[in-house]
């Protein structure tokens, strides 16, 4: 199968946008230029007027909460975590996260996402659910111990973590692939996170990482060890593989040091630390430093939704007005964030940017509505107009996911009147 | 005409979400109940499944700005302002101010906006526009004089003010309305300020004014005249009459104490705080005090939409983020703001909430996409989860101006063909 994507506005590596044509064989970007292609390809469509971006990369989220969205709004993070989304995560079955990730897999092909990175109970369930939706995710048994006798190789959660690498790297054509997970520093005692950080070693896996969240975190971990979180991952070997951050909100400059010095990743989530009153992530900071950072949503119940175009709408205003800087968080550092870095997280150096050779991932966001008009400048008009709503079709590998609002691998009608029967389960 | 709005739910004044029918008989509701009514009404519309809110009101704008939009993004204040925004404002003809006036209403209404405060040049353009479309606006000619030797009674500022005043004042059936201005105290001098505040007490008008929006306009103030910006127009009688303050990102304590005293409007814009850098406004603080918090997109320029959930999104979880504390800016204050608190601030009374008696303004939310479910707490998922194109009805004065993509008294084509070529010739 080859298709042409013909006339659209290309956002291409360097920030700029040029009218060219994309021709696709198979999953892979085999031409790129303004003249017509001289071979003939399966398919055309006509992309005048659409803006054709890398497929985005929600780099942080626990999909399948998508079911507790709305749970406990507005409650301390304590009161919200534990007498709210606890309860009701004790209640979900395998069922139950396989119609989550669904709902979020049709609220994310929607807003133009092509691949995640998640975090949370049941992942052989979500693996199954993204390889037959098409689209792509880093998936991970996340790990806790909160028994200080529990030894590593006890560990049902590392056992577990295990069988999925096993079954699931690189399942789906490679879209699959599977990492490793510590929660956090305070959900995991020493003995288990050292055990798992050998295991990931030799693996040469990856490991995703609840990181300095909140100030309460970042302290206490201060208070009780003597050292940051990411010290106390480095200090047990964590960081010896690849590894990638959530939230890094209290970092302190130690700790960014360290993670330019390792190529450590950091994942911002806006909303979530906004709505949560975690605070501000030092990002343009990180960015500066040369840090990788990418965007994610978090989950739905502390989001509310999982909209990358809002995440990168909030990344390039909220650290100005932070700040007292408007001339910071540029488009193209927030479009890089949200694509490319996001992708290298993944570790999918094949993906990310729109150049012949890149696996055709792509999101086309239509220019024509009025909160559009007029256009000035492309990649501003991307991060601070532009809605969810304007994305008209997300690719992955090649294949069209979602097109003007029909879902071409899931079925919308049957997944939403799941998601409202197993809601309705979990609230009565 | 009536109409009949069938089982919608819909927002009630005390925060409260119900299953009602709505009787409009011409522009005001005659009905509301959850059994049907007795009498017929000219037109049924069946409401099933979408939530009815007051119409939203942007009660802080520059309308025709939105042919400035993507103008000089992420530049200083000073060179955005100087460099960029004032060069091109230089060239914006009357017709511009027409043009770009459409093209925001097509947006706002697209965002279930009935009702906007402007403040920019060639008013009375505006107000037909306005006029036309079927929308309500409080629109103003705003005063500035950098002239120390300009008397008051010579300012042409203050005698097109005047005359607007004269000539406008309750047009289109009430839905315009006129305002007076003073742009802001840096950018109005005393003698001219205090002639226009004689004309608005003596005509017991209504005064729109910018105020402490930055940090350096507002020690600025201190350091020339030894008291704030808002005390600063109190003394020069500006406060006399009612009045309502866009910004107020840097008032102190007392300013907060004198706004509660005096029945003062603030018209919160997030957004444009953010963007530009300008910083967080005690939103909360004034909301406990009880002062009267309305919400704003400002103009197109700064923001870079008219995007009214947007502001309600960010207004709900910034300052959790700013403050730390999860629990303020609840969703029942957020829609206040964004309804009734702007409608009182314009001075309609009438408008705001959907209650017998009231005057239709409502906007539909259609509760169907996948962002949208499971709905656990509907005022949460409107404020955290719903994004514009969720809208699927506005509604201003019982009559439908915008349904399901279609604009009623707008058309929608021209005035994106009119809006792309004057930016065009401003541009080029």
């Amino acid at each position: 199968m080859s298709i042409l994507l013909k006339n659209g506005l290309v956002y291409l590596p360097d920030g700029a946008v040029e009218k060219l044509n994309i021709g696709i064989e198979s999953e892979i970007i085999d031409y790129l230029a303004a003249a017509a292609p001289e071979r003939k390809y399966d398919e055309e469509k006509d992309m005048s007027g659409k803006l054709l971006i890398p497929g985005l990369v929600n780099a942080h989220t626990h999909a399948a909460m998508t079911l507790l969205r709305g749970v406990g709004s507005d409650l301390s993070l304590q009161e919200w975590l534990f007498e709210e989304i606890v309860p009701i995560e004790d209640k979900l079955t395998a069922d139950n996260i396989r119609v989550g990730t669904e709902l979020a897999m049709l609220e994310m092909l929607a807003c133009g996402t092509t691949s995640f990175s998640d975090m949370y109970f049941f992942p052989e369930v979500t693996a199954e659910t993204v390889i037959s939706s098409g689209m792509k995710a880093n998936l991970n048994r996340p790990v806790q111990s909160f028994d200080p006798a529990e030894k590593g190789e006890d560990s049902r959660r590392i056992k577990e973590a295990v069988a999925l690498y096993d079954g699931y790297d690189g399942a789906g054509d490679g879209r699959v692939k599977i990492d490793f997970c510590v929660h956090a520093e305070y959900t995991c005692t020493e003995a288990v996170t050292r055990y798992l950080a050998d295991i990931v070693r030799e693996k040469k896996g990856n490991l995703h990482l609840h990181l300095s969240e909140t100030e309460k975190e970042h302290r206490e971990c201060i208070e009780k060890y003597g050292r940051t979180p990411l010290r106390w991952f480095y200090d047990l070997g964590a960081l010896d593989s690849r590894a990638f951050c959530a939230h890094c909100v209290w970092v302190s400059e130690e700790d960014m040091e360290l993670m330019r010095e390792l190529g450590i990743g950091a994942v911002h989530n806006p909303t979530s630390n906004l709505k949560l009153g975690s605070g501000f992530a030092p990002v343009q900071k990180m960015l500066d430093m040369g840090i990788s950072v990418a965007l994610g949503t978090d989950g739905a119940s502390s989001n509310n939704n999982l909209n990358m175009l809002e995440e990168m709408h909030l990344a390039s205003i909220i650290h100005n007005g932070y700040t007292g800087d408007p001339t910071i968080m540029k488009p193209s550092s927030i479009i890089r964030m949200a694509t490319r870095n996001g992708a290298l997280i993944q570790g999918r150096a094949d993906t990310g940017e729109i150049e012949v050779g890149m696996r055709a991932d792509i999101a086309a966001i239509d220019l024509s509505a009025p909160h559009l008009r007029p256009n000035v400048d492309t990649p501003a008009l991307l991060c601070y107009s532009a809605q969810a709503s304007d994305v008209c079709m997300t690719m992955a590998d090649g294949r069209v996911l979602y097109e003007n609002g029909e879902y071409l691998t899931l079925d919308r009608e049957r997944i939403l009147f799941e998601a409202e029967r197993a809601a309705k389960r979990l609230y009565n």
